[in-house]
């Protein structure tokens, strides 16, 4: 854990200069800041020596994640995170994340050069996005929602627990009678959209249904899945639909009555997150809910452990299933 | 969401008897008090309406963990709890838990009749312990360590990401050139020794090495591993033997060296846990730790987020493997 004399040895400089050129004081020059700040990185110089004198975090949030109004899916988390944040004193800086910014500059180099203590990221997916791989490695304490990265301590993956989630959804169609149940997801390529298909494979066998390859289905836009996917696995004879997330439960349910089925009288529709169109659609959507004002209000507290050296790996809310009109008793 | 009012009018006595008989006052008569106790915990009188007025945390310890000295596994998951709690204002009582207790007294009402506000439990099995089934819908604020129960909003599971642990454990052996791996385990009745082997199965597959059922053994007793696996799997040829937890990889190491085998020149043995013990053994045991004074911490933290109504689901602590002499390169 390299400290602001270790860097200062290294560099052959004073103390003073670099922790001017770490806090960004103007009559440090730019080339200097920039050399203090890739070898501090470079060295490690990590959280606890940064933590102590920081007060500012940084919330990323990727283009695919609204959040500026409250029905908005991001607006609770970021409600949340800084109902707890800012009490505590510290500054949360909303930062929309691009890919040309981290193709930019690696994730460390910019936490120590922008003076972060620790940040939240919202919306990252595996394959777009470069600091993925950073995460691996990183110094900075960081959290992430809906994102898993092993074995670094320095990052904690914050979510709702989604076998408890998926459980539920299987357990509530089958008491109802279901027994053909198709699911569609959005592409696979998020860690997210990975764990509730693995999760509902799983809750499937553990409930004795088979979970045919041919009821399920994936593609990267809604309207695939409504075209590609859905007639098979109403053809197949599914008497419910799972979806990956709500607004493809909501497409999905308005298709299947443009084409004369009723919901949920001939196909019952569950979506998953609980976002608030849930309740004003026709049905009202069956979901699972994330508990998005707790999971911010959890994520400051991952990353405050990580400040202080506890190191969690995840934290992960129980998962509701919020009944509708959108599911009802399997058709016989 | 039950009230003392609503208790109350259950029983047709006034608000301030039941609110004497649930804090334990000597002018409540005991078979009033019985009669409240059980009338609340049937109407899910529930943490919101208690914690608020409560201070005491009971922290229940089951006979198969020690931890009254420094050296026992439990000790530091006791202090790291203490250190958390007692400065936040409250009192923690330790309460050795047996079967019998457990039979005479459903878990509610004894958390009612007491006047606890929440609790962690430490050590619980789940063939064993009359409680475990109570936790499935106990509306008392619930923290259990090494221990999963799905979908009740009101128990948290706390622990060390085990498939992290055996991910780092088979990747480090594999670097060092094992190929045969051989895993022991303590009898999988307990929820985490089945997560134990699931997750070094896991482990296996995606490391690319194949995970023989001929190389696996798992018993009731250490001697019986002794006895009955440890044989077969040195016979199938393993260069490594991985173990569910470090007493058992103490025994295995010391059997093998009294069969003659050098550990780690013939044999590497891997364990679980990082008891003080394992800096001890000869050679010193590699192994997976589990930081335990941080475990009680994030317990506290845990709890009282359910209090606060935060249903967290798992806190998992990030593992670290510890390298010492008990592993070196496979021999050829």
């Amino acid at each position: 854990m390299a400290t602001l004399e270790d860097i200062a040895k290294a560099l052959g400089v004073s103390k003073s200069t670099v922790s001017k050129a770490l806090s960004g004081a103007k009559d440090v020059g730019s080339a200097m800041r920039q050399a203090v700040v890739e070898k501090a990185v470079e060295m490690g110089y990590s959280r606890v020596s940064r933590s102590s004198s920081l007060s500012r975090i940084a919330l990323f949030i990727t283009h695919n994640i609204e959040y500026s109004k409250p029905d908005d899916f991001g607006y609770d988390l970021v409600d949340g995170f800084r109902r707890a944040a800012e009490p505590a004193g510290y500054r949360v800086e909303i930062i929309p994340l691009s890919v040309k910014m981290q193709e930019e500059c690696p994730y460390d180099t910019f936490m120590v050069r922008e003076n972060y203590c620790g940040a939240l990221h919202l919306g990252l997916t595996i394959q777009q996005d470069p600091w993925m791989k950073d995460f691996k490695t990183c110094k900075t304490p960081t959290v992430l929602y809906d994102n898993h990265v092993s074995a670094n301590p320095n990052v904690t993956y914050i979510g709702t627990n989604n076998q408890e989630g998926m459980d539920l959804t299987v357990e509530y169609l089958k008491s109802l009678g279901h027994r053909k149940i198709g699911y569609l997801s959005y592409e696979l390529h998020s860690y997210i959209y990975q764990r509730r298909y693995y999760a509902f494979m799983q809750a499937m066998l553990e409930n004795g249904l088979s979970s045919d390859p041919e009821m399920v289905g994936s593609a990267p836009h809604v309207s695939r899945c409504l075209t590609e996917h859905l007639p098979r696995l109403l053809e197949a004879g599914c008497t419910a639909v799972v979806c990956s997330h709500d607004i493809l439960a909501h497409s999905v349910m308005v298709h299947c009555q443009e084409l004369g089925l009723r919901v949920p009288e001939d196909v019952s529709i569950l979506g998953y997150d609980d976002i608030p169109l849930c309740r004003y659609t026709v049905p009202p959507l069956t979901t699972i809910r994330q508990d998005r004002i707790n999971l911010g209000k959890s994520a400051f507290h991952a990353l405050t452990s990580q400040m202080s050296n506890v190191s969690v790996s995840s934290l992960l809310l129980h998962a509701e299933l919020i009944k509708r009109g959108s599911c009802g008793p399997a058709r016989k």
